[in-house]
């Protein structure tokens, strides 16, 4: 039993890796939707929500079950106590991925996206992939030094936030209300889901370290 | 032993609703900031929200302790995953509360919300604070009748927000593009209040019931 009870932590936590993984090309698909004006790939996003939402509840589940069986001290307490609230920010990154799909449908068969701000998505986009990649390999190894470095990638995002309020900004915006109003509700999904990555990343300091990570994205 | 294990998680139980009531304060003062354009106001909101998070901080260490000393199984282990639940949620609306004041506080002296949308804010702000303010005594009584009806609570949300597009969308919106971002974060900040609220809820229906919530929010 204890043995199997080692297994199946383990396969949690390869769960989880599998999720990033899953969250990541969620987003990644979900940027080619939104650059590209492709409805299909858009709809592949939307539906495939419904995965990641089930995988979550199932590694709900198989935690409660740990819990209740096992009832496990320590660092498996805490390792299962961190997976129930990394389901959490995956199953949530994957929603907002669904949200940039969303917007890709709503305004085909024209890009919502402008061509001037095509740039920062597509670094967003890029940015957005890398940090769940790296999330996923941090969970995968416990890496504590990746964990740590993975704030820095965010502040990436930020500038590219930044950026993007620029843009709307200046002087010659010529694409409406509507479009600015795409534009800020999509810069806030991919800021999120750079926020829920980091916090993956310090939900696996805290199991490491003991230590309790402050919340992500405190800020605004 | 046994007797403090139980006053522990009835204490808990109070914590979550203290924190409801500490999240519906902010949320109605940063709407009164928002409205009135009170940097004082704004400044309080932002600068409370330490304490919010604190109290989070401290009720998921409680939680993990009681789990490694007293390992708890059915309803009580379900008491104490879901408090850990309801914690994330409710920090997140402090956040959210937190937002809002951060926009009253960037216009100042002007205020952030155009007088066309004035009536709109002062509607989500009483339909978010009302929600919480439910969702509180839901916890209190684990009232799984109340917490069924507060999603229809939160459809006014839903379309209150559909109402605010319409005015930024509708012809002779004169504020221009950075009015037009601001209200687009601002309308997304209540309506993600209102998720959390459900979503609190959702999680008093699965603590009675054992029946999983579907997450809220997952649409856009």
């Amino acid at each position: 039993m204890r043995e199997s009870y080692r297994e199946e932590l383990h396969d949690i936590n390869d769960c989880l890796v599998a999720m990033t993984n899953a969250v990541g090309s969620a987003m990644s698909t979900a940027t080619t939707a939104l650059l590209d004006a492709d409805v299909t790939l858009a709809d592949r996003v939307i539906a495939g929500d419904e995965h990641i939402d089930a995988v979550r509840a199932s590694v709900d589940e198989r935690c409660f079950t740990l819990l209740a069986r096992q009832q496990p001290v320590a660092s498996d307490l805490r390792a299962i106590t961190t997976a129930m609230a990394t389901v959490g920010d995956l199953e949530r990154m994957g929603d907002l991925a669904q949200h940039i799909a969303k917007v890709a449908r709503m305004r085909f068969p024209e890009p919502a996206v402008p061509q001037e701000v095509r740039p920062i998505f597509l670094e967003a986009g890029y940015v957005a992939e890398s940090l769940v990649t790296k999330a996923g390999a941090i969970i995968a190894k416990r890496d504590v030094a990746a964990a740590l470095e993975l704030e820095a990638d965010d502040d990436m995002m930020d500038r590219l936030h930044a950026q993007l309020f620029r843009e709307l900004l200046s002087e010659d915006w010529p694409h409406g209300i509507e479009s600015a109003i795409d534009i800020t509700l999509l810069g806030r999904y991919y800021e999120r889901f750079a926020d829920h990555a980091v916090s993956v990343a310090r939900r696996v300091v805290y199991l490491v370290t003991g230590e309790r990570p402050l919340p992500a994205g405190a800020e605004a």
